[in-house]
């Protein structure tokens, strides 16, 4: 444990540019998340002097910039296996450190968790010994999350220190009016000229006007970026430099004992302490590992990924079909979206963080005759359950849902991986479900997207594809499986998306043959298919970076119990009841027994 | 069609008075949203009047505000059959008439709805032609997706009408900072204050001070109810009184010129037009039939419901054990959750219509040593299902979901159906799922989730549980099924929740024994029971008021799956993929071929 609270201002410099090397090492090795939180450093180190680790509640929103405030926690050595398989991870873990108050990986969680610690420490009478330290970056105020919470916490005003971390760029750019309201409002030529009237004007009047004076600088304070807080009955501060450690110490202290919710504003730069990445937007937010010392990739670019493949197969139907649109949630490049707002920056938006919004804007274009692509990670699409359901499917309205990172996402670990979706999306009427197995199929399927008229979802891995020798992809019909292997075996490989190449990958280790089935669409499902499969195979496994429960197979045997079928026996490789964490997918996936080694020898077993 | 453009005021004024004659005559009759609908009559007469039905998207938030609409729009005389089964729904509802632009039934999606077809206008080049008018009310303005919504249309800027309507009071009390900035800022002290000295301020300093004043006007523009959406580059026109009709008219027609996105911020007051209800909170919002002459209910108390046992037995616990909170979304009464809020206004909280941050705050709660009871409409769980995965589930916190309106609710039909639950929450690790099936084991298994350590649900039905005489209830133990009806017959009934009580009813029209287990946990399953019913009956029927896909009985199969079990045949007796409509319960059941004379047919037909 780093004793942040016995050292002077000096040695506390010193430690932000050891933290700063550290993350610097580790991140070039091991990749992760840079730019935010080098830029958070000097707040992180401001915390721990100011309020008590072992007593308050520090509360990091998404938590990927709290890499300093791990360091300072009995984690500097483990620190070199961050987000590695077994090692650090790249977010806040209770489970890792009892230091870390809440598990935080999708943003917005942050101030509603103030909200609630402020709320237990006043009923456990610990006001005077205990306050919740709330750190958001200012890309994570959009989401409408944030909002909920401030809406009670300025009814309430139980004490509470918000930190807004305001880099200016988020994740992207910044986007959209509230963005704009923190971080410009500041500049605006309006404030800038009453400020300048409100000087001459006490000048020339005298000490008669002062009242006057003094009530105009109470509205004046109301055009500050902080307005929106001081008019929701919240305490502002700022905007103060956030790489200024002795001001941030002393305002985070007076923050501390004003007994009141509190929001202080520091603006602080993005990558601050590697010149290479200071300022940078995008780039530098989550990288691969880099040459630290030309900040260089020094992964070598591996084989196309599914994310890529999108953006071309959508980027070929845009330019033919004036009516294709789409939105993307804060995540134009890794949803691969960015080349399609660029190109057509009037039908592809980037919405902020606010999938609710996101969806539900498209499902208006929908019903105006459009055919919109919403581009989520699957994990974030549990932000907009309802508006897929209460807006898009009730509506029966053609919109697509193309979701990216569905299965094992590497090392973002638990709260990204993409499992959920086929569990929550199966059961809402009128959705239907499919997914490509390689880039030949991934163009079809887009394709088949594109003139499908109700709604649809399907889901593609982060990374690429599992590589096999595939056979050619026939065209993408609705309900329309593809047998790609066909013998005389009683044993049937069902494949879903890149459970297809898994499939592939099984059979490959086998001494016997086997049947393959892509599978394509999980509802509707291809029942003549499968009525057809279950005359001649009786064993059947099922093949998906799928949870298992409300999965692919249970899909399957709802329908062999409603075919009134009772002689197959169904086996899934899909996942367990349990979350799954991070790091290398090799790794995590054969800690789940799912490499084809792993599922070869489970199909020996039971045959 | 009524049409509203060629009547003048005098004509339009009677018009009003007429639609609140009907819709006071129907609703008094059939039940359903009164005071707001009645609140909001000149307002919907003058979007008429002014907007253009035939070209404009007309939006209504959450829409049962929308009944005097749904009267100008060719539904006068059907309106009698206000959420009958077969009849007119109470919600907007494209497939009932296509002056209904969508479906609306969960708040707060009516600005993003508008964004959306301000932006296919837009591409389509209509922005001449056409304008998005949405009418939302203040009530909506705490969920997060309003503002997700208000972020982007402050930058894009498309010409969008938001008619707001502010009746201060939502569907309960107006709750925190929004609700106080929106409809009190302009009676503050402050602003009072202010603008006395800036009068006097001109007064006394003549035309030299023009400037200056004039520029304190604009700042002290920014503290009235407004600020918030000019801050966000929203025009706003208010407040003005939303029962002056030639007022309204004017205004909405000085916005529809703008060209620009503008709020219209209109006061009206709810129950307007019937002494009765005029301006009384709570009580008419929602309403079953009553005596027009002096408002008395004109139904008879039924049996207890469901919200009612709920809300006793969780005073009974939260009395002796002061760990205990609780949470409700704008639901206090709906969810029974109003005396626990007065009897311990510390620990149960109404955070205003804001699921998210209800979800989100509990789970600190949870982590700081409380018990929380997160009491929320099944419906309206959907609006936090990334909570309850990432913030609840991932951190194993107990939080308690207590899900009312599990299953077919009535009259509110398609939008507010309880159906999906199971299938989007069982695939969560960590979480637990089960079930009462009467008022005792209601107040057993809430008894049992005060002391589960992990987070857990339960579900209830709207209304009373079937009334059936069911065996004594045992305590509730994880895992543990209760064996009610035990014989030699191969058939075996498997209820879960209220589905108990629809196996016995339908076991009782059968000439045959039947074998009933009450299933109570769907998660973990009661594998042991299980295990051993299937070596003793072949035939099981299912019985829950779930979706069936991966609802119950998809559970039971995956069970039968995994512990290789093929000789036991599953017939569920969920709801099949379709949305279910409004209308009595019985009615709609009977449609679905649910009610137990229809169930006991299907079971004979089967054995």
């Amino acid at each position: 444990m780093i004793n942040v609270k016995e050292k002077n201002i000096k040695e506390l410099e010193v430690l932000c540019q050891e933290i700063r090397e550290k993350i610097l090492k580790v991140v070039s090795k091991n990749g992760g998340h840079l730019s935010s939180t080098l830029g958070a450093t000097e707040l992180i180190v401001a915390m721990h002097k100011v309020f008590d680790i072992e007593k308050d509640p520090f509360i990091f929103d998404v938590s990927h910039q709290s890499y300093a405030h791990k360091l300072l926690t009995m984690r500097w050595e483990k620190f070199d296996t961050l987000r590695q398989f077994g090692g650090i991870c790249g977010y806040t873990k209770p489970s890792e450190s009892e230091y870390d108050y809440f598990v935080a990986g999708h943003s917005s969680t942050s101030i509603s968790l103030g909200v609630g610690a402020a709320k237990a420490i006043k009923l456990k009478g610990e006001q005077k010994a205990r306050i919740p330290v709330v750190m958001i970056g200012d890309g994570s105020m959009t989401a409408g999350m944030v909002y909920e919470a401030l809406n009670e916490l300025g009814e309430i005003k139980f004490p509470l220190v918000i930190i807004l971390n305001d880099n200016e760029m988020s994740i992207a750019k910044p986007i959209g009016a509230v963005s704009r309201m923190l971080s410009s409002a500041m500049a605006s030529p309006f404030y800038q000229k009453f400020k300048k009237h409100t000087e001459n004007f006490v000048d020339n009047f005298g000490d008669g006007a002062h009242y006057i004076a003094k009530r105009m600088e109470e509205s004046l304070k109301l055009i500050t970026p902080g307005m929106l807080f001081e008019e929701m009955g919240i305490n502002y501060i700022g905007p103060v430099d956030g790489h200024n450690l002795s001001q941030l110490i002393e305002i985070m202290q007076t923050a501390k004992n004003l007994n009141q919710p509190v929001v202080i504003h520091a603006q602080t730069l993005k990558g601050k302490g590697y010149d290479i990445a200071e300022g940078k937007e995008e780039k530098w937010h989550g990288v691969g590992p880099f040459d630290l010392s030309n900040g260089h990739s020094s992964k070598k670019s591996s084989a196309k990924s599914a994310t890529q493949i999108y953006t071309e197969a959508l980027m070929h139907l845009a330019k033919n079909n004036e009516k294709i649109v789409g939105v993307t949630a804060a995540m134009p490049s890794g949803t691969g979206l960015s080349e399609l707002i660029e190109a057509y920056p009037d039908r592809f938006w980037d919405v902020a963080i606010a999938e609710q919004h996101a969806v539900t804007s498209m499902a208006a274009l929908a019903k105006e005759g459009f055919k919109p692509f919403c581009t989520i990670y699957s994990t974030f699409l549990q932000r907009a359950y309802d508006q897929v359901i209460h807006d898009t499917c009730l509506m029966d309205l053609p919109v697509v849902f193309a979701l990216d990172r569905a299965g094992i996402v590497g090392e973002d670990g638990e709260t990204h991986q993409g499992v959920f979706d086929i569990s929550f999306l199966r059961a809402i009427p009128n959705m239907t479900l499919f997914a490509p197995r390689d880039e030949k199929s991934f163009h079809q399927a887009l394709g088949f997207a594109a003139e499908y008229q109700h709604p649809c979802s399907l889901r593609y891995p982060r990374g690429s594809f599992i590589e096999t020798n595939l056979p050619e992809s026939a065209p993408f019909e609705l309900a329309k499986s593809q047998l790609l292997r066909s013998d005389n075996s009683d044993i049937l490989f069902i494949g879903y998306g890149n459970g297809v190449g898994r499939a592939y990958e099984t059979a490959e280790l086998l001494d016997f043959e086997v049947n393959i089935l892509d599978l394509r669409f999980v509802k509707p499902l291809d029942e003549e298919m499968l009525l057809d499969m279950a005359t001649k195979h009786k064993k059947w496994f099922v093949f998906s970076d799928s949870s298992k429960m409300g999965g692919v197979g249970s899909t399957i045997l709802e329908f062999l119990s409603y075919a009134k079928i009772l002689d197959v026996e169904v086996e899934s490789f899909e996942y367990g009841d349990k979350f799954i964490t991070h790091g290398n997918t090799k790794l995590v996936e054969e800690s789940l027994g799912l490499l084809p080694q792993q599922l070869a020898l489970r199909v020996k077993e039971r045959v």
